[in-house]
């Protein structure tokens, strides 16, 4: 008999022929002998239609703790309803709202961090044979008001609750069956992944393929919650995130992932003296902007350098202007931005212990005239940043050379 | 500086513009130097479309804990709302939840009855100078699950606050401006009453004048608190529902009420032995059908008796058919249901100490050719039975004979 922590997200639950759909999916694990606790987030819209109501009242100096607890009131209403809907397939339930199922947040308002899951009343629920249905989303902080996690929090929720009820897997149910190799709307050949390491899901999240929040992942590899995405539409297994021992053979590089979100800016002409990087660099820093890829290069004569970095698409009129104020501070002699790029990553655990994936990732895209205008790497992702109109070429290219291509 | 309970119902908060116009008459109130609590209801229409799901997916055997979970997510919203819209007028506001705002009721889920309130958060709210917004209509049973109070529940919800906070007045925002002398849609010289005691209002709302829930007005009766009903959509005082000394010249009669809500039976040709009225009644009390007005009268030989009694017209089906099933045993001959009936009250605590109010009641219906088909009365209120199409004429020679037309 094992305990699973299941959650369904906002397309899961849109509608009451949905929410008796999850009830029955719910009931077959239970009918299997499972001991079910159920996350569920908001109605699909729901939420987009408090947040619109909070910005209608006050479009900028909103107070936080107010925005919590109307934006809070979408997933309340979910509970109760999944909860009826088992009981009318005869399966006892009670639904939780965050601060009965125990979730004690800190008091940083619309980005809240779970600090603790105080689970006893949600085991008391499983022990007594019921299904506990817990509002995702929401927590309360220290001084008793509701607070939430964020977009997409409701995953950091099933995660924390399956850690804290040593839950033997999460289920993570959406409206896709799982991690893909690449885009499966890019690339015909991709394939579904059956098995994921943490870190491999954390670099996959981070550059765009956004089938779990990066939170709920960090928080997952961090107490080992084995974390299963699949589809609530489907009835077939998805992909299971898991520690990297529990992956036998693992393939060298696991997936490709994009991210359009990326802006390109190049400093040109900067005096290359000591210092000429913090100059830049400290001003976005203040400015609260991201700044991911890294370039320098070096004019013939030694005495100037062009600096290209990446910030996200959404920073980029930002970082102008910042970058136009210091300008005379700096000394550059202008500033060149352009939105039309892409970053590719290669991710893979296996590129730990094997040589030569970076140079068949240039090599690859070097043979299809695409040039390279930044790269980066962590331990288990080489990144590089390309003009966008080559992303479908690029993404096909590297799933072949790589082997990910589907039989 | 006086301490003022505000509360205002679901049409007063409908939409945005109606918070914006509710937030702008609270802070009247604050800038006037008083310092004010507020009881809001859900938006109009959201509380039904809530349990409109419920119902869809259980229509009858529904958890009636899990119904309190859905139907009380609509107040939530509207207090964060409320508070957001003080805020962007700069008056300092906070929500609260019936939990936080330590409203304690019963178990007895979609009917609780508050139990306590624990007012000392509010009341730091309110010291700080800020005010406090309070979700109506719901509070937390013994076991910390919420709880709702009953369709009207929040007029109970600010009574109950105001006798906690010791509050000088509690206003009822709604969309009538005050209690009438008779229904001003009928009678085209009703007044509107500057006061009316407890006793007068509860069986105003007894006989179906709706301004106020009768639980509320019978609340707010045991507390002495101090009652005004008002409109939201306008600027002058309302109704003032108070203890009877606070009424320095009362009328001998305050308002004629009239009940549509009634259906008349008659039991014919039943034997007059002792024990038949028992036998009557016994049958529908197990039902739980409650029965109000009841004449009995005697043939002239005095061996048979007919009795006719009035039920609410929802109950009439059922009430035929539970007496079909005990006819052999109460052995009558048959049986007369009429629903086109109407319970027409003159009512007035001056009755006390004023005789002749009754009997001007029955001259007046019969200088009209209006026949009575039963009596009840109770210390301050005469009620009796007609046909329904004399309401209109009734109510209008009433309201004459009383003296209460406007000039």
């Amino acid at each position: 008999m094992a305990l699973i922590v299941q959650k369904y997200g906002g397309t899961s639950v849109a509608d009451l022929d949905r929410i008796r759909n999850v009830a029955a999916r719910i009931k077959r694990a239970v009918d299997a002998g499972d001991r079910v606790a159920v996350v569920v987030s908001a109605m699909a819209g729901t939420t987009n239609q408090l947040v619109a109501w909070v910005h209608g009242l006050d479009p900028a100096n909103y107070d936080p703790a107010e925005y919590d607890q109307v934006v809070s009131t979408g997933e309340p209403i979910t509970i109760g309803l999944v909860a009826i809907a088992l009981q009318s397939l005869g399966v006892p339930a009670r639904s939780f709202l965050g601060w009965q199922a125990g979730i004690r947040t800190d008091g940083a308002h619309g980005k809240a961090r779970i600090v603790a899951i105080e689970p006893q009343a949600v085991q008391a629920c499983l022990e007594k044979g019921k299904v506990a249905v817990v509002a995702g989303f929401q927590g309360i902080g220290p001084d008793g008001r509701v607070t939430t996690l964020g977009r997409g929090g409701s995953d950091t929720s099933a995660v924390a609750l399956a850690a804290a009820l040593r839950a033997e897997r999460c289920d993570i149910y959406t409206d896709v069956d799982g991690v893909y190799t690449t885009d499966p709307r890019i690339v015909a050949k991709a394939k579904k992944l059956d098995r994921i390491t943490y870190e491999e899901m954390l670099e996959m999240a981070s550059v765009g393929a956004k089938v779990l929040e990066t939170r709920s992942v960090a928080l997952a590899m961090q107490h080992r919650v084995r974390v299963q995405v699949l589809s609530s539409f489907e009835d077939r297994p998805g992909t299971l995130v898991v520690d990297e021992d529990e992956i036998v053979e693992s393939q060298i590089v696991s997936g490709i992932a994009y991210s359009r979100n990326e802006a390109r800016i190049t400093v040109q002409q900067v005096e290359d003296r000591p210092g000429v990087a913090a100059a830049v660099f400290g001003p976005l820093a203040e400015a609260n902007i991201n700044v991911d890829m890294i370039v320098q290069s070096v004019s013939r004569d030694g005495r100037f350098a062009n600096i290209t970095f990446t910030v996200s698409k959404a920073d980029l009129p930002r970082a102008e202007a910042v970058l136009a104020r210091v300008k005379e501070r700096i000394g550059f002699e202008r500033l060149v931005a352009d939105p039309n790029v892409v970053k590719v990553s290669v991710i893979g655990v296996g590129m730990r212990s094997h040589a030569g994936i970076a140079h068949k990732m240039f090599q690859t895209l070097a043979d299809k005239g695409i040039n390279i205008q930044a790269i980066s790497t962590s331990e288990i992702k080489i990144s590089v940043l390309i003009a966008d109109e080559y992303t479908e070429l690029a993404l096909r290219a590297l799933h072949s050379a790589y082997g990910l291509d589907a039989a």
